[in-house]
């Protein structure tokens, strides 16, 4: 079984793509980010988490990079759009060459602790707004990791073919409890319910016809 | 003409790549990384320069990832190894994917800064001992960042076949002050004219039968 670093935000996406990889027997290393996010709920829903299952996550401050990345409504002083992902307004949630900043660390981190694989939860969903979740991407920057150690690592996206209710039907089917997971935009204490991360979620239980365990201020 | 991030240590080969681009007429955006190096030497020279020629330095400080690396003799507290680059010993100064996590972030600040292309100095003399050195590596990593954003970013690696006093030899053509350049992997007062870093140096301005300007202890 292949060792895995997981890289695993807190949110839905990541939450199942670790209990998946879990469920699978892989040995998994899970890591986190702190690139200054607007709040850090995510985060510690996933050191939660961890800390239930007795999983090391690695938790890595980036903050400094956003002297690099301007221009996002994530990170920046912008309003976070309300609506659904697929809008346009949507594009000011984009973080300039995120997820290969991530990657890249995770491959490190990957070399580190002698692990195979990186995997994180790009989907299906996310293609529209974000090029560095597409297929494309993924095949690119693997090729690249493969070739960047004396250690091949490589980089999968496990869901990369699936709508969010498809991923949400795995881990309703591995009996998941999702009140572990966070996933609105806002940092309050209840997820907000109108953002596009909720609406979307929101949307998958729907279509999965169950009810999502979070609590809900809308 | 484009305009370009070009990744600088504040090293002989960055510092020649820097000054080549702008020899060709492009606007540059330098950039360099304070990943926790033993030493701030090579980073208080790149300040130095790009104050003399009213260039505004990037400097952006990714201490904190040096939890993902370990092993490495440039950021631990082991030894480094004296002696030529291509010996065996020298892997040791192989910091983990170490050139993915610098080009992801000069790529993101390119996107932010609306360039077309990241530069490095990576060379023909790296390519024995760094992986992520390799034309192969370049070649992948550019595929990838072609696709990561809406804007395509080119990663270029112009020095890629050329050695170290083949790139000392465009400079001096250039008439560049290499004093301005830092090399030594010791942060001492003085370069220690010993270390592999030192010793290759030396031996490319022997080569093009030029005097290096720089002071050292030895």
């Amino acid at each position: 079984m292949p060792r895995i670093v997981v890289v695993y935000s807190g949110g839905l996406d990541s939450f199942t793509l670790l209990n998946h990889s879990m469920d699978l027997g892989h040995e998994v290393f899970p890591i986190t980010f702190d690139y200054g996010q607007k709040h850090k709920k995510e985060i510690s829903y996933a050191e939660d988490f961890c800390q239930d299952e007795s999983l090391a996550l690695k938790v890595v401050d980036i903050t400094e990079i956003n002297s690099l990345l301007k221009g996002s409504a994530l990170t920046d002083n912008i309003e976070v759009p309300k609506g659904h992902y697929e809008d346009e307004s949507m594009k000011t949630t984009v973080v300039p060459n995120r997820n290969m900043i991530l990657i890249s660390m995770a491959t490190a981190y990957a070399v580190t602790v002698n692990a195979e694989e990186v995997w994180y939860g790009a989907h299906g969903g996310d293609h529209a707004i974000y090029p560095d979740c597409r297929p494309e991407f993924v095949n690119k920057i693997n090729e690249a990791t493969l070739v960047a150690n004396y250690s091949p690592i490589s980089v999968k996206a496990p869901f990369i073919d699936l709508s969010k209710h498809e991923i949400l039907s795995i881990g309703l089917k591995l009996g998941l409890d999702y009140s572990k997971a966070w996933t609105c935009y806002e940092g309050k204490e209840l997820a907000c319910g109108v953002c596009g991360s909720c609406a979307e979620r929101l949307e998958a239980f729907k279509i999965n016809g169950s009810e999502d365990p979070l609590e809900y201020s809308n």
